[in-house]
């Protein structure tokens, strides 16, 4: 793809200062951008690169004005950053422009599928599965009997959806994401073996949820593994069966979630943080990477830290202070050396 | 699917008191079911629940006494725990029954396939490869050349397995596992490269073992990595290279299980677990989730935690004292200045 | 396959001692092999293995003295180490030996595939991927639009390359990876809900670059998300958006490194660690497993361990006192009681 700066002024109802003729084929930030790159400036701070970067066309606000000589094209708009914006998300648009049914690929006589959807080749669509309109799935993506998807979703290459799941519109699943496999449930025998607990539950994904790639999420033993409207998981994120995720809440990558619990609202969960199965976690917690949750959180919007998690800034201290537990036993061997002798002092002149 | 309380009567031997013809499509907890729900009631604590349930059909045990109106309809049995229990497993292999080649898939002529299997859309069956009876292979999945797999095996969408692997009876495999990629094994060179070192063995996995979504498990680099029989791993574990985790031990999500280190029989591993390589744990250990195993546990069942890993009882009153540390910091230095005053009072009164 | 100690002998160019016709058919460790198996004596401390082994042929130094009866076949050579190096991979290449496209697989006719390559059955080439010689592109493997593939690179089954990414020679991808998928950009808006960052950056590995299974890279925002020339990255690990991994490092299973941050050359960074965003990794640095490295490390060359981090030495001496916390707050509990009354006594004295 390749635009000139006039019809990028076009499109963005913008004033082309300089050659109208530049070109540009990819998008850059200011302190990066190479020749033919279209980048912009927004914040102040950054104006200085303005007057070094080898962007052919940089997009900047009305009102900007100009203190030294300027190679690139420029292009004046209200907003610099939201029409860079839209920019990003009209080439993303165009990247994963994908429409069709590329053969082979496999869907079932009982599938239904709406309108303009796209389906790879090697995509596995099974019996009674229902996808809603404009969605994307990739090759090698598996939907199971009597799946359920919305509209706008998209199934990068390689997911799989287990039988029974239910997606709902706009949810974007990443690559290697596994939904509906089954819980970790196994009853213990008196001769050392586990027999399985026959897991038929499902999974259901409310709207505007994004899944990153290679996470798992196990279906509910009985009922549903809920990850309601909104939220967003990063990669290689464990959910166990019967988890509830609250609606906007975001978790970083590598993070575990055991079996039962449940996370309220509008919480954000750092990465390669645990939480143990059966508990509560309020809405608005933050939670810092590597962190345990090792019982339930019931205070509404508090940061915490630490495996076993306390309050974050108790835990910060205690941190500082394990770092000088050297020291400190050192400390209390000198005192205990001082007492000793204040003792005999004391005992000799009693 | 949809059953009537009768026909679930006839098939549990148990006898139906109200509406013979109250019909199910779902199972679920008492507490949690809706119209149309077969539930049970086992433990008395939840008797309550029987009067209030939206389920249409109740199981319950032969020797309750109901002490108000109940408006489901109930089937008596002599244990109705195991009697629902037997209902989930039939649902399960109701909703799991497939069966046939389907198409386009990829079977090597020199392959053999057993009786009674499936093999998925797109799933990959390489040279010599040999599958015992009844094996599910589901679409995507794939075995390298000379793979060879029991009875009873699913393979669920997208597992791989590398060549010359073994996988026994009844074992189950979740989506997206991959069994017997290379170990991590290279030499470092003198100028800072590294040379990779071949890793020819391969990954030998025992009867009735169950691999969750996602899991790695490595090839050895000579000899095998073993999973003995009735292991049962969660989604998202590593197991490195030459690793061999004992008879009917239990690990949960997103432990880490360094090169050589063999774990015993009978032990239960929390999750996010890190083990350093080339070491034993003794069979019967209990490691508390989040824990680094940095050296061999030799004393059998015994519970651990913290990282590195303390007896477990050791590790907790370390923890509290840790919440603590502040406090105590303190407490040393009103000390200190305690005995600097009264080492002058000493000192003047000598 | 299987040969003959003499065949061996020929390949190896050594000295044939015993039997000319034993069989070989596997490799093995001298202390594990069985009958049909080849194994090496290099180590001295082995020999007396030698002796007792059921290895068929054993590649020995030329300059060994027996000192006891041995049953296997010897094969002397000058360096007996490298001499099976050099069979291990020739057993290898053997091994990987595939090639030719199968079909079905999906060539997009604008790719550009180079000589002498594989493409297995399932496997995904889509529009304008360039891919070079000598590479194999297993089955159900996935290149998207605009990928860049250079000579001898391996794709294993199930990898996943989203659009635009670039790979470098020999580099080798083990099943189940994700390269390119998008970072996990989200801005937070007034009602609690995020909106989706377009992530049109790409992923760039260079030559020699060895790449786990499962491991996730996230593609950047906007440029690129670098693995650097000889990079070595075991399984499940996460590299989010814009991460720069400097060249010869070698990073363990399951270990998260946050947006944006850089990592120098040859650094060794343990399992199950996780760095924040935003911060530089000295080069030589080496990370103990389990660590979280919360700012940059500047210092070059240097271990580090803890979460957060602190230079290895200190936290090891931390570590210790950790472990006798309960006794030092004893400790101090026992020394405030000798001070109060040590205080008494010198109140009582004035």
């Amino acid at each position: 793809m390749q635009f000139t700066a006039e019809e990028i002024g076009f499109m963005l109802n913008g004033t082309v200062e300089g050659d109208p003729g530049a070109t540009v084929s990819k998008l850059a930030k200011i302190e990066e951008a190479s020749e033919n790159s279209l980048s912009f400036l927004s914040n102040p701070k950054y104006e200085q690169y303005l007057y070094t970067t080898a962007a052919s066309v940089v997009i900047v606000n009305n009102d900007l004005t100009i203190s030294a000589p300027v190679k690139a094209t420029l292009i004046r708009v209200e907003n610099a950053y939201s029409a860079f914006s839209v920019l990003l998300e009209k080439y993303n648009t165009i990247k994963l422009n994908k429409a069709g049914i590329e053969q082979p690929s496999f869907i079932h006589p009982t599938a239904q599928i709406g309108e303009n959807c796209y389906v790879g080749a090697f995509a596995y669509i099974g019996p009674d599965v229902k996808v809603g309109n404009n969605c994307k799935i990739y090759p090698n993506a598996y939907c199971a009997d009597n799946v359920t998807l919305g509209d706008n979703v998209t199934l990068f290459p390689g997911v799989i959806v287990y039988f029974d799941c239910v997606i709902g519109n706009n949810v974007i699943i990443h690559s290697g994401a596994i939904i509906g496999s089954d819980g970790f449930g196994f009853a213990p025998n008196a001769n050392g073996t586990y027999t399985k607990v026959s897991q038929i539950g499902n999974v259901i994904i409310e709207d505007d949820v994004e899944i990153g790639s290679n996470t798992t999420i196990d279906r509910a033993t009985m009922g549903s593994t809920i990850i309601r409207k909104g939220v967003k998981l990063d990669n290689l994120i464990q959910v166990a069966h019967n988890v509830e995720i609250g609606a906007n809440t975001v978790i970083a990558a590598q993070t575990g979630i055991s079996g039962s619990t449940k996370i309220g609202e509008n919480a954000v969960i750092g990465g390669q943080v645990g939480l143990v199965g059966h508990i509560t976690v309020a809405r608005g917690s933050q939670v810092q990477a590597k962190s345990g949750i090792s019982r339930s959180i019931t205070e509404e919007n508090k940061k915490w830290a630490g495996a076993p998690a306390t309050h974050y800034n108790d835990n910060m201290r205690s941190q500082i202070v394990y770092m000088r537990l050297p020291e400190l036993e050192k400390k209390i061997s000198e005192l205990e050396k001082v007492i000793a002798e204040l003792r005999k002092v004391s005992d000799n002149s009693m």
